[in-house]
């Protein structure tokens, strides 16, 4: 037999798995970045009568041809940056058949693409070197459970015999152990850093703060749950970070001294990386609020929250007692929780305790949360 | 501020990101296995005209109700077994919008289910010990590039000393280093029957055979390719074979003989898995070809392919007389490789080569080739 013939069964073999499922559609590209920075959404939809992107693109009907491809070219160019976006067919969203770049938030699937050419450079893998990243599974004693986390170790250690600082990254409600690798592209940004000698190699361990399940979708022994945005108020992730960091500094060469490990977290997992830092005042000279939730409470027998989340002004005076290297606090000018941040900071100014202040434009969003983690790492292990 | 308003603040900022962009649609769940083993499919399209699934549950069409929302039960209960599967909605074929469930196929993404209690038990996380899944990027010399692999280690492996069996697991055209982890199901599989004591413990590498690309989408220095479908044929996944065998054991516990050491793959993979045997003959006493393209050529000066795919006969020869100690061959009866398998037997036949051989009713698909991961592994490492 001749080899094109050979190839072309093959070929044929493997396109059965699609094949048998699709429905006739002219050949067409979705999304498309242009040359000129416009972006052209398409799809096929030729029964339709109204077709929308929807998302960070923001909101815009599509136009139908002849043959019923839909499309839309964004006035202008849009900046380099990553983009969510769904599509709405007559009401119905749905994520772009043609992009197989797609991200999980909670329950909820999203297309994206990348712009690139500025910041969203950072955002995709370039020809540098790459880090691993494992999942790996934890025995969690306060939880009662075994559970899941990410971890990325930068290129060079699995090679080499030195100790490497911790850098500890929460997500937000309804996130899980994959938030920050997904929307967050930790491992883009922390692999593009290190290698145009922005921030230090470090080991970035992201655990999931929704206490509620083991691990991700499919992942989790628990069956085949659907995430309801369910987060982990009242239910301790600050005790099992214990666990977390047992196994961590167990499993990894890890500097073991509060020099070596920063923590940070984004909206709940902001809170989280408050009152961690104030549980475990001890541990962590870098700590990260990113559009944080933080919590100040005193001890108050009504309230319902256990004592892990009691006292926290009189931990933080323990806390800046140790004068951590780095206390950092971000947020957009028009998140929702602008005005919990001001308190937070009200009680940090009132005892003349530093802290570093970035406030950007825009709200509660990842494309905050991606600039607060480039800037937050380029000021660790200095 | 009382704790309820609080989180009642948060949950409101957590979900305005899917709120933004999510047409109002009422609530429902999609796909549901029922008590009895049906399935319900549900989709919200109140302007549609025809809507259908498709995929591995066969093609049906779903029913309209008052408010928009389509479903479909399927007839009987489904067997136990994982399924994916699209919506056709007036042509256009989508993802589940309501499934965050899904795994992709080259460039297409697809929803899918398990209906457990039988077959369907070894593709779902179960609450056993779970092994580390972990990307990593080896330097391919051969290909002048860096790449990206996916490598299962069993529970119990970072916290030991022991060596370890290695089984080296090829995808097909099309696929790539995380095909084996989605559709195929290995983590699970491998947890599973390590669990129930039907499997040694080992670790499996899963590299990328799709020898074009770095890495899948998302991950490669690339930028943001999409998937063609273009395999490695001529482009010697083989030749590469030694950049990945070197970087496992150097990096891993291993089993360093042809004892501790298997490799199999499924249609283009088994080709690379029986070339890659041929051309290492020392290397591995477990050899799978599930489905497999595997083809016998003769030196011939009109032939393009490279010198590593010629005198499979004579190179046959050397690998048999080092008596390994499973060559397995498994196809199902509907397979459009079946000829080719037969052909392959038919030298082993001629030769008295011992081989082991399943043939299971079906064609070219991931359902197959699951169940031949689970049969194959059973025989690794006795």
């Amino acid at each position: 037999m001749k080899k094109t013939l050979i190839v072309s069964i093959v070929a044929a073999a493997a396109l059965l798995l699609s094949s048998s499922i699709s429905a006739a559609a002219p050949r067409y590209t979705s999304p498309e970045v242009n040359p000129d920075g416009t972006v052209t959404f398409r799809i096929y939809a030729p029964e339709a009568k109204v077709v929308m992107v929807t998302g960070e693109p923001g909101t815009h009907e599509l136009v139908k041809d002849e043959e019923g491809l839909w499309s839309y070219t964004t006035e202008a160019p849009l900046m380099s940056e990553l983009y969510f976006y769904r599509f709405s067919v007559d009401g119905t969203s749905i994520t772009d058949p043609r992009n197989c770049y797609t991200i999980r938030d909670g329950g909820t699937v999203y297309s994206y693409f990348v712009v690139p050419g500025g910041r969203g450079d950072l955002y995709i893998p370039q020809n540098v070197p790459h880090g691993t990243v494992s999942h790996v599974w934890y025995n969690a004693e306060a939880l009662n459970m075994p559970r899941r986390m990410s971890i990325y170790t930068p290129a060079g250690y699995e090679e080499g015999k030195g100790k490497y600082p911790v850098f500890y990254l929460l997500h937000g409600q309804g996130g899980d152990e994959e938030a920050w690798l997904a929307f967050g592209r930790a491992a883009q940004i922390l692999d593009n850093l290190i290698a145009q000698g922005r921030i230090k190699p470090m080991i970035v361990v992201m655990p999931s703060g929704t206490t509620p399940h083991q691990a991700v979708p499919g992942e989790s022994g628990e069956g085949m749950y659907v995430p309801d945005g369910a987060g982990a108020y009242n239910t301790s992730f600050e005790a099992q970070f214990k666990d977390i960091l047992e196994y961590v500094d167990s499993h990894y060469r890890t500097i073991r001294k509060s020099s070596g490990r920063a923590i940070a977290g984004l909206s709940m997992g902001g809170e989280h990386a408050f009152q961690t830092s104030l549980n475990y005042p001890e541990t962590f000279d870098y700590v990260g609020l990113f559009s944080s939730c933080a919590r100040v409470r005193e001890l108050n027998g009504k309230e319902l929250f256990p004592e892990i989340y009691m006292n926290t002004v009189e931990k933080m005076e323990v806390l800046f007692k140790n004068k951590p290297q780095l206390y950092y606090i971000a947020i957009g000018d028009k998140d929702s929780l602008y005005d919990m941040n001001v308190r937070i900071r009200g009680i940090l100014d009132s005892h003349n305790w530093p802290y570093t202040y970035l406030e950007t434009s825009g709200g509660h969003s990842w494309r905050n949360w991606r600039i607060y983690l480039v800037d937050f790492a380029e000021k660790l292990f200095k």
